[in-house]
């Protein structure tokens, strides 16, 4: 087949961007590595973070081929039973689909060890720039996140393709999009556990550090002399940098698979009705990913400012670039790939011009959603000054006053999403895409169009995400080796900008999470009726027995979603108890150093930071295993119990319950942490108008609200998007399995 | 029409009911009323209670008059444009339902205000029996929760059965049915207010006294000194009394009418079989719930044990006898009323039978979830346990594992309904109850007969909860009246199993909303299903449009889905933040009366007690307003944008999260409570033995846990249960208008 030759892009934008990133690696790596302890206390947490992703992949490799031969087993014998058909399918369905898992994987894991290595070199370039000036620490740190941003979305885009392009997608594209799912599901597997294990190990140390150090033996944050500290920086390393990584490398890849499937329905109608270039709509996600790359590499040359700016606009800068190449981008891609010939809808008004307006929809919907999240998360706005309000009459009004303001922000969540999915469904709506049937397939592939449109800026989103661990780092190097004023200045600037960012990616993952939702559902609504219909066909099924509706009101949908609800809370509850448990291992590894190395208070003995960075290892790869487990099984169980029918109401309930927890638990945590920050900063003051600052008792209850956070907005909350993501994944890859 | 002789046993049982709560009340009234520093008091609390549910039920009845008016008119004038059929409705639908709605709201203030009546004389007696004996303080306590549970059952009972006959139910019992859905809403709109005025005063009341006098002011718990202390033992009785008692009035209405609409399609069946008495069908739930009345009646001989006894067992044993005679009289109904005649399913077995099997399935949900709340919120198991050990390390700690312990309950919460619905339905679905269209139905009314099941022990459940408040107060009673050592020991082990009950009603109300649900839903398609109908056969509208199934996949179904679990959250945040806002009222006036009384620290000058109790009424009554009004709106303006499946699937939805988190916020704050007292009853031991009680810095970290689930558990939880109903009743009545 003759393909459209602006597919050539994909390719080339996926090289590109590699090759960018290995350009600004080698950047990164060049610049000025600065004082000696500088270097000394970052090849330390260098040596922690290599060591923990070292085994933390190594237990997730095997967890990984365990799930791919289990999948391609239980897939070939459900095969064999006559259940998928394998005229589809070929006979090798099974062995192919883990096939996919296993190089999802790989993509997956490949992406987070590099985004963390350059990282943890970064975060020691960045502390040495500091040094000097804002501008040239801002860009090394955003330059190291770039080198994850890039590489992330690149391997995620050339992984889909490659393995799109190996199942016959040029010459079959409407059969090979169901046959990639697995690369989808190996994706969410692992990004599953490497979330879950890196944001147990960062809480676990954040909180051990501070409880034994800051509460128990009264040291300031990031003292030497607490030999959990290592641990901590290592810790926002593997968590932010890794752990989001590999989510959002899920994401772009599962959704990128969902909106292919989606595209085949309308290649049919393309095809039926002798449109030129019907396969375009297939291809047309990676595409419009591809451009998403191309403006990203444009948009890095922008974030540049001046040395007295908030370093916020400056990131911004970037930002803005990039939705608005995003822009234009779209329209280009719409116009060309969306050609339906001399047809045209019945209101005179061309297939792309709708199209691309979804596709707006879902930039604006990004856009909406980072400052929807700075409103709640940033001291400048309402929430966050309650919430130090409330510490004023101690950490139980801290506690409720947070817990009401991150109930609140799921109103203004659900409902632009609601406007988001209404707006594109609409639009897409009117393109005319009408298929044999009479139905009217357009709506739903709006709303793919939006979500890949959204998805264009993910490179440059997560370059800001990852920029928050390496300035964290940076700051906490500063720290460490006592480096000058103006630097630990700057990097304490960098640190707050830092956590909005990685609040934003929060709720750009989110946003993403629930505008895929619709989509992923209805690819898999495609995926159970192909199988369905083939068995029709062979005679196995009586006709007439195709999904055509999810209907709540069938007893067995209604228990798979209240199940499917409880499990996004149940799976939080054992991810937050996980952190718990792991911290309580530190804290009794540091009380014993000590207590059995009284050198350490006056600085004359050097803790032994390597043994708690292998405790706290060993503690959080232990602690991934159950919730993982639960996460995985529960969809599976249910499938098999309940059937395909229930597996779609557990799929779309439990997104919705996961979403909005997310949403909750992120937001709170960040409001919390946000509002001891600007207690800290001296805003809060008494009714005389005296400042209540650290060391106040509002101080104290403004830390309790922020350690309580920790687990809910980097341990569990981000755990929940990759999970929503999983239940996506897992019911497409195993909808055989559930069909009854 | 000649109905069955069994049905004779419902105005019997309700007036029976009546009578014996008069002769409670009675019997309570007579009890020694104890010392004159006790009158005092109690004088104090009872002038405060009355003063409050005064004013809050004259602001209730004036939003309960506007609410009926606009529903009148707004039925009245869509039903004029012809979107409802007035052949089978009458032209007068419209105010038909609104009087049905007044008398509804009348029936439910009337039961809280009598039970709350009787509450606050209850409690100076239960502290003047405790001054001799803890049988009898058990026995004064449980007879005055036992007139509001009575009341609250036969008022319920009469009124849907009075409004039953009014609106033709003995003529056309099959229409009957359909018009009395305007008394669920006039109770759940009274209940949805009652709950959270009396929420927001009891949880603003406790916050505010703990904070201004544990906190600022260093004095103990219900001290006399801290003016805001009479508010705080109101508080016990308007929100734990009257808000719960409103609470299972409006349950066992809306769910008793659910079950009767579909009864109606089982009628119909046994009308066209010519079965005998087809009507029963209909009337089965009055009569059951007739039944359990009678059974309570006869358990509440078996509250009885000796001195040495817990007297959690003095009510188990109760509670146990009442379930075993519902047992009983569950087979008698079933055996009577479900009488098929010679005709008997495919499976040989009558159709009584499954159905009796399915009403023990719900009793047996009922027992399991009084063991589930009872392990996860009492010290003597391992979710208080953890949370007690984590207050060795701080509040933040502790509220890390309280949120994980109230995220946990979930699970087991989830799965009991599961299991529950699953096999009610399947039981059901084996009684051969197949209609026209050769679809079972049995399924459905197999989940209703569960739920009457369940229901049928509700005045004895209702009867222990208000122990709660009774024995609360009376315990504050005997401390504030310095009352002697051996009536403050007994108060207080009163007191302890008052917080299990009040648990245990929170677990059962869940329970019963979730069960409920499912039939609720049904009823709504019927519902909505006989509007359709009646257009389709007016010519106005197409065939084949009914309401088959509510579908996920359809995109406004998936908006509803998730504004529903959205406004669980929302309105959760406004309820906790309006505790809050009322306690600052209520600290800032006890603040001024420190400042300018100085005789009160040494007791020469006597607190405003009742300037405070004015203070937090007003503020209380206030802050309901918004939470009250936002959970009404929602689900209209749903309904007007999205329409009458996208309304099925908001309340579906909105049920299985309104159940998760309101169990999430019950138990983690019932969790944290005990976690607190099972300190303070010397349990929790450091690493050397030694005793971490009162006092200890583990104390003052569950101190702050206990806090911050008060909100939590008395007010968003609660106001949850009747969110959920609301939501349910609702859309009952107002599904003409979301027709489109």
């Amino acid at each position: 087949m003759e393909l459209h030759p602006i597919t050539w892009v994909i390719p080339v934008a996926g090289l590109a961007a590699i090759a960018f990133a290995l350009y600004l690696a080698w950047d990164v790596l060049r610049a000025d590595t600065g004082t000696e302890a500088m270097q000394d206390i970052a090849g330390t947490i260098f040596e922690g973070a290599v060591a923990f992703i070292r085994r933390q992949y190594q237990t997730i490799a095997l967890l990984a081929i365990g799930g791919a031969v289990v999948i391609g087993l239980v897939i070939t014998v459900v095969e064999g039973q006559e259940v998928a058909d394998t005229s589809i399918f070929g006979f090798d369905l099974g062995w192919r689909t883990a096939l996919a898992f296993l190089v999802g994987a790989a993509c997956s894991m490949a992406s987070g060890i590099i985004g963390m290595y350059i990282s943890v070199k970064a975060n020691l370039r960045t502390a040495a720039a500091a040094q000097h000036s804002l501008v040239r620490a801002v860009q090394v740190a955003m330059r190291g996140g770039a080198v994850s941003g890039f590489l992330v979305v690149a391997l995620s885009l050339l992984g889909v393709y490659g393995i799109f392009a190996a199942f016959g997608g040029f010459s079959n594209p409407e059969e090979a999009p169901f046959l990639i799912v697995g690369f989808g599901f190996g994706a969410s597997f692992v990004a599953l556990f490497a979330q879950l294990g890196g944001g147990i190990y960062t809480k676990a140390a954040d909180v051990g550090a501070d409880l034994v150090g800051k509460v128990e033996a009264g040291i300031p944050e990031d003292d030497p002399r607490n030999a959990a500290v290592v641990a901590d920086l290592v810790g926002d390393n593997v968590g932010d940098c890794a752990g989001r990584g590999a989510d959002l490398f899920e994401s772009t890849a599962a959704e990128n698979i969902g909106a292919m499937i989606l595209g085949v329905a309308v290649y049919n109608i393309a095809n039926l009705a002798g449109w030129p270039n019907p396969e375009a709509w297939i291809f047309f996600p990676l595409v419009i990913r591809a451009f998403g790359l191309l403006a990203t590499i444009v948009a890095m040359y922008f974030v540049r400012g001046s040395e007295t700016e908030n370093p916020m606009n400056i990131l911004n800068r970037g930002y803005w670039v990039t939705t608005l190449l995003s822009v234009g981008a779209l329209a280009l891609t719409t116009y060309v790939m969306m050609n339906t010939g001399t047809a045209l809808p019945d209101n005179g008004i061309p297939a792309w011009v709708w199209m691309f307006l979804a596709g707006v929809v879902g930039l604006a919907t990004s856009v909406a959603f980072v400052y929807i999240t700075q409103y709640y998360t940033a001291g400048t706005f309402r929430p966050v000054r309650e919430i130090a309000e409330a510490s004023k009459t101690g950490p139980a009004t801290n506690i409720i006053s947070g817990t009401a303001v991150g109930f609140e922000t799921t109103a203004v969540t659900a409902i632009t999403i609601s406007i988001a999915l209404f707006a594109s469904f609409t639009l897409g709506n009117q393109a005319g895409l009408v298929n044999e049937a009479g139905h009217n397939v357009g709506g739903i592939f709006g709303t793919a169009v939006a979500t890949m449109g959204m998805l264009m800026t993910t490179a440059f989103i997560l370059a800001m995400d990852t920029f928050g661990p390496i300035t964290d780092n940076a700051g906490g190097i500063a720290q460490f080796s006592k480096a000058d004023e103006k630097a630990r200045e700057i990097t304490d600037r960098l640190d707050a900008v830092g956590n909005t960012t990685k609040a934003l990616t929060k709720g750009y993952a989110i946003a993403s999470a629930s505008l895929a939702a619709f989509l992923l559902f209805s690819a898999y609504i495609d995926k159970v009726n192909l199988i369905l219909q083939n068995q029709i066909d062979a005679g196995t099924r009586a006709a007439g027995t195709l999904l055509e509706s999810v209907d709540l009101a069938n007893v067995n949908v209604f228990i798979a979603a209240l199940i499917g609800a409880m499990l996004v809370y149940f799976f939080s509850s054992l991810a937050i108890r996980a952190v718990g448990t792991a911290a309580q291992a530190i804290i009794v590894e540091v009380r014993r150093q000590f207590r059995e190395m009284p050198g350490i208070m006056d600085y004359t003995q050097r803790p032994d930071y390597a043994r708690v960075v292998d405790i706290t290892t060993r503690a959080a790869l232990r602690q991934m295993i159950l919730p993982g487990s639960v996460a995985v099984a529960t969809p599976i169980i249910v499938g098999l119990l309940l059937g395909h029918e229930a597996v779609a109401g557990m799929l779309m309930v439990g997104t919705i319950a996961g979403v909005l927890l997310a949403t909750v638990l992120n937001n709170g945590g960040g409001a919390w942490d946000n509002a001891k920050k600007y207690i800290e900063s001296g805003q809060l003051k008494d009714a005389d108008g005296n400042v209540l600052g650290k060391g106040s008792d509002a101080h104290a209850a403004a830390v309790v609200g922020d350690t309580v956070g920790d687990p809910f907005k980097d341990t569990a909350g981000p755990s929940l998007h990759v999970l929503v993501k999983l239940l996506a994944t897992i019911t497409l890859v195993l909808a055989p399995l559930f069909i009854r």
